[in-house]
């Protein structure tokens, strides 16, 4: 395939250049989740966003504070890593962006992760931080947001929001949400050949590690199973060359259906969460643009 | 159904002043075409519109001016009507009100219509006009828009565009797309409780008329089952109650896999071509400001 976008070569690059060669061994968990960590230790902050470590909802945390934050705007990031690798710190180049993007306080917890801690302790996690996050300010002016695992668990939380009877926040801004754990979509075989990261049958394990037997039906599970009547608006960012990009489409399908606010943006030739890419993909750059744009309009929305 | 936006009850009841009471006998086509023209002419133009009338690819048109108009930029609305109501004269407010979002001068062609000129008649007027623009403009500053069976022709155009080696636009901005016109979508089912305008059998019958023996699976016909690997951007707004919310996001499916940039909004609550009532609804005129800053940055970014 040849690439149109200037970029995307480099960061597939990046990524093979970081993979198990063929026929080495499969790294363990314990080193995925040292590499993922790593990774993310080689970007710096952006100019501005100061860090601080602390907790929330009885679980470690990150603050990333940007100078010109708006008084009393939260951000609570959940990160991705299919529930059983990534971390606050892992994701904090990626958080410290969005946070400057959204002018907010990001607050990123280390929720539990399978398989020491199985479903629906993610979700749990998720929303004591949330509930903490009340006492700190408004519903209105929080933005839930997540990448991947993360936002598939963004989305689960909405939903327990709802059952919870706790207020919804200013929206939701998932990119490339992993929200059906049956891995259904036939985005899993039309993109299987230029998806450099994610395949189904290591979906399938890492599902099988977090719910251990818990039903992946369970909305709290697999969201696009749930209602999403009465949730706040919904913003879905996708690469096209993501075998994950059929999760977004029944996002928007079920969310809108059940009368949500969406927009969905379908990047082309991009792949899984590629706004990690921020230091080296122009598009990249857009794309956390626009989505700073749209969590400015909705805190600015929700406060007026 | 208590609906929270405080506008859609009233669109609700104008609708339904209009509709045909229940048992009363069924409009012609000659009366339906007449209403639509007629509902048009209550809607003052925008302030700094002027409109002419004329020809373009060997159909009669109408052109719409705004004042503001940045030089070169144009604006081909095709209206909706499922290929056989509908004209240039019916959808002039909308038109208009686009033309002025855009600072373009929109030209509105008189396609041919079902069932006395059959399919592809449309997507032949539809080439001709957009040729013809090219003899006043360059692709990078022309955007193609439509409603309903105009959202489809235009989706119906990027791919003809794509057969006959001509160049694409900056974007496609569809509204509430008609792009299947087998009807396969689920929400025809699940959205016909809410949905005041489209039926599946009512649908279905204007499909014949304009299809003829014509298969509904030509991609001409029906977009959905065409290859978008090429063409330009893609706008898609759809109301969260209508029959039709399946196709849109079927056209997000479709054009997303092949790489196309896509963006689709789902707005709650709203119904058919909710835009139109921009008369009496917030969200409709919220709608058309989104899709003008949309287009704006399509024609920026293409002429830059």
């Amino acid at each position: 395939m040849a690439w149109k976008d200037p970029d995307i070569e480099g960061v597939r690059a990046l990524l093979a250049a970081g993979a198990t060669p063929p026929g080495g061994p499969e790294p363990t968990l314990e080193e995925r989740r040292m590499r993922i960590d790593a990774f993310a230790e080689m970007v710096p902050l952006p100019e501005g966003v100061t860090r601080a470590t602390g907790e929330i909802g009885g679980r470690a945390c990150e603050r990333l504070e940007p100078a010109d934050a708006v008084e009393g705007r939260r951000l609570l990031y959940l990160h991705g890593g299919a529930y059983v690798i990534g971390s606050a710190r892992s994701h904090r180049p990626l958080a410290a962006q969005l946070a400057a993007a959204a002018r907010a306080v990001a607050v990123v917890p280390d929720y539990r992760l399978g398989p020491e801690n199985r479903f629906p302790a993610a979700v749990e996690d998720a929303v004591a931080a949330y509930a903490e996050l009340l006492d700190e300010t408004d519903a209105s002016r929080i933005v839930v947001a997540g990448d991947s695992a993360g936002g598939g668990l963004s989305l689960a939380l909405a939903l327990a929001l709802k059952a919870r009877g706790l207020p919804q926040p200013a929206g939701y801004y998932v990119i490339s949400p992993w929200a059906d754990l049956t891995q259904s979509s036939d985005t899993y075989r039309t993109k299987a050949a230029t998806d450099p990261m994610i395949q189904r049958d290591a979906v399938a394990g890492s599902a099988a590690d977090y719910l251990g037997g818990g039903d992946a039906r369970d909305p709290l599970a697999s969201p696009v199973f749930g209602d999403f009547d009465g949730v706040a608006p919904i913003l879905i960012q996708v690469g096209s060359e993501e075998t994950l990009l059929g999760d977004s489409l029944k996002v928007a399908d079920v969310a809108g259906q059940a009368r949500v606010q969406v927009q969905l943006e379908i990047w082309p030739e991009m792949i899984h969460v590629f706004q990690a890419f921020f230091f080296q993909c122009a598009a990249a750059r857009r794309a956390i643009a626009a989505a700073g744009a749209w969590m400015e309009a909705r805190l600015s929305a929700a406060t007026s």
